[in-house]
């Protein structure tokens, strides 16, 4: 009989929690020696606040019964210290902005909030690297890196913070070139279940050190471990910025487009598509001072020297020509650039305004390989206004991450959810991913095991159960515990 | 009591391995049974040979007693079932160029050689991958690739397998444009040590489906699992390349040319920086018609459209005179780009020809934060030349890698190695690591406490034997299982 290098879910042992009353109750007094009273907090109201958002459902009973705010690794390896001691869930905390449900406590306890944990220190200039704690938001970062003519590259939703986006392993537009979080973290500190402190690895920019720890905590969705201090990369703030639009008739014409643009070997900065409904959106939000015209439309970002942007010009007016875009719009004024690119990333409001108060936000994030990106945009196009939905999509073109978004009355929930699934299982058919960059949570479980199966979810069971026997780190997210 | 994170090496129970002549022989008999007499060889000449090279030193107990030659994935499932449920030790081997004593076979036991596992298959033009075994070398995959204008960039020693290079975390002079293999591949299919197969990921360039599987076996040094299929990412054949080689008259000036070039935020293809002594020996090699300047030199290679190239060389001529360099020579011609190129690559042989017969080979892979490339240089230079050793100096320069190379004679064996670890202690105290590329094999394994510390060894060593319980896969390597 041979020892099992993974754990199917039912051999499993049972997870024993203790929430009682007077379990979290003397855990109350142990945190509050630590942190101080300044530094609880058990109102109702701000539990359920970050056990959930209007992106991210969370069911009401999925929420923690008490908020603690450490300020430093120390504090945060003492929480869990006491967590683990005491069989008490943890679900941390950090921007809120999460989609996957990865927010909701679904087993009580304590919520670990790093919003205050938001320091940036040690910017090394020549190293291009910095030191950050969770509660640091990319945006804040990069504002305090401009002044060094630095850049931060991942960019998710504005609110998140770097807890979330490495727990996440998230991205954004600028993953094109620069890749994703995943890519931009050199070091980690984390503290894992039994309050263990491991800092991963040093400050190089290559290792070859042992096993890749910081890349087992990135994308690990909190389960493994809570991260107290990150060693981010930086590069340079693009120089002399240029935005290309291109319209097309017809979405296959767009993705074709941007095929032969990666294919090129030139480098481009962000290759984003927007779909005809939601320039739709755009304009009907009136967010933008312009009409656009609704059709499938290529934003492309590029930077570099005069005769590095010369030459992608050349390359996007020639392409342009042959694949029949509509009408070529360049810019190179710095400000124009920024106004044009805000479409993308103002596409979140702008859909906002056309959600009625009881619709129930639906969204998909599956990637597939390029090649397969314009007929997993037309396919789930036509299955989805054929059900009587308005559905927004918006592409990472580069990385063949493709966001469908629609918004879904209460009545018509289960259609809603069963066109999201749907997605999904188109992606896998195309030898794609369920989740591009907003990950697992509690939503995509049973999905994960279609993406990697049996074997690689009871993997993953196995490692989280090494490091975390009594489960009490983000229970029930990425993978089941229970049946 | 809290149920711990982590492993530390007093509470790791004892490890019992079966390598008795009747087990090994009712297991040959189980192996022949699935492979085939022709694909098991139990020459014991053979068997040294896939235990260590005149690079990677192995004691001479520490080899295999027998070689089998799976062919395809569930070949190799079977073998781990096999050896999982006799107890016997594995050692996976490919190119067998490995430096860190990685191919010691500690436990005896089988060697699993994947050298027959050649194939290449599935290239996606438009997606830019394709699928590989672990027996295929990077030059051969390279030379196919060049067919469709492909190029696979992780470039380390030109024997290197897949095999290898993926359970190395390998690089190379590639990884400072395009990064390190970690970053080239996309998934993997694995046999972990009780013969389950998983496949770590599907085929999109970004995920977010759960734990970064993958990462977590790139680098891993075959300890988790066995490769045995890899869907690697592409990129174009570098177009229109260019080389600079730079002379100063100082290491100093040199490293802080190379600093700015990469601040420049422009893309260069590598940045290697070659020092004197290292030039001296390639002018007694005769191995290149023309004799180099005996000073530290960087090698630059740069590529793309013409005004790209163009504005390269503005930057590198001025930063050329703005610090002082002693000649500037520039080509774009294809074949002066790889005759100059090849002295960097023809290094390995260089030094060679300047090894006494009886001398030991020794070398430090350490790296740090680029700041402080030019200070490990020359304080390492200072000193091995002091202690009476030549020594060369070679460096990846963009990922502030430096290989310190020299040659010992067996007397002056504790001195010379005392003088490899004196480099990785430096590199420590500059925040740096052990090693950039090389991997910790059984040489670093100490070392290893001293980078990431009693919590981070521990934590490698719970995942390890959570996923490898009898450590039958390549036990020994990474981390000590037993005191």
């Amino acid at each position: 009989m041979s020892a099992p290098s993974t754990l199917p879910l039912a051999l499993t042992p049972t997870i024993h929690h203790d929430t009682t009353e007077e379990n979290l109750s003397s855990a109350r007094t142990e945190f509050v020696a630590i942190l101080g009273l300044e530094n609880i907090n058990d109102d109702l109201e701000a539990c359920a606040a970050r056990s959930g958002s209007r992106w991210s459902e969370a069911s009401p009973s999925h929420k923690a019964s008490l908020i603690v705010s450490p300020h430093t690794t120390q504090d945060v390896s003492e929480i869990l210290k006491i967590c683990s001691r005491r069989r008490i869930p943890v679900t941390p905390y950090s921007g809120g902005t999460g989609l996957a449900g990865s927010l909701a406590a679904t087993r009580g306890g304590v919520c670990v909030d790093l919003s205050s944990m938001s320091r940036v220190w040690d910017l090394h200039e020549s190293d291009m690297d910095v030191t950050v704690q969770p509660g640091v938001g990319w945006m804040d970062l990069n504002a305090e890196l401009a002044e060094n003519g630095l850049f931060f590259p991942p960019d998710p939703s504005p609110g998140a913070k770097m807890g979330g986006m490495i727990a996440m392993g998230c991205s954004g537009t600028n993953a094109f070139r620069h890749g994703t979080m995943r890519d931009w973290v050199i070091s980690l500190t984390v503290v894992l279940a039994d309050g263990t402190v491991v800092k991963t690895r040093n400050r190089p920019r290559k290792s070859s050190a042992g096993y890749d720890l910081t890349h087992l905590i990135v994308g690990s969705e909190g389960t493994l471990g809570i991260v107290t201090e990150a060693v981010l990369k930086l590069t340079n703030v693009p120089k002399n910025p240029h935005i290309a639009i291109l319209p097309f008739s017809d979405t296959h014409l767009a993705v074709e487009t941007a095929i032969s643009i990666i294919s090129s070997g030139e480098v481009f900065d962000a290759i984003e598509f927007i779909d005809h409904r939601s320039l739709e959106v755009v304009n009907q939000s009136k967010l933008f001072p312009d009409q656009w015209r609704e059709v499938p439309t290529l934003f492309i970002k590029f930077s570099g020297a005069d005769e590095t942007t010369k030459a992608h010009i050349e390359l996007i007016k020639d392409l342009a020509q042959k694949n029949g875009c509509l009408e070529l719009s360049l810019s190179s004024d710095p400000t124009q650039v920024d106004a044009w690119w805000s479409v993308r990333k103002l596409m979140g409001k702008a859909l906002v305004t056309v959600m009625k108060p009881n619709d129930i936000f639906l969204a998909s994030d599956a990637a597939v390989p390029r090649s397969r990106l314009a007929d997993i945009i037309v396919e789930t196009q036509k299955a989805t206004e054929d059900a009587g939905f308005f559905c927004s999509t918006l592409g990472h073109i580069g990385d063949g991450n493709v966001h469908v978004v629609f918004f879904c009355p209460p009545e018509k929930r289960e259609l809603g959810e069963q066109l999201i699934k749907d997605v999904q299982k188109r992606a896998l058919r195309m030898e794609g991913t369920i989740t591009g960059e907003h990950g697992i949570g509690l939503s995509l479980r049973d999905m994960l095991l279609e993406e990697i199966g049996d074997s690689g979810v009871d993997l993953t069971r196995k490692i989280k159960l090494a490091l975390d026997p009594y489960c009490i780190l983000n229970c029930d997210k990425v993978v089941r515990i229970e049946a």
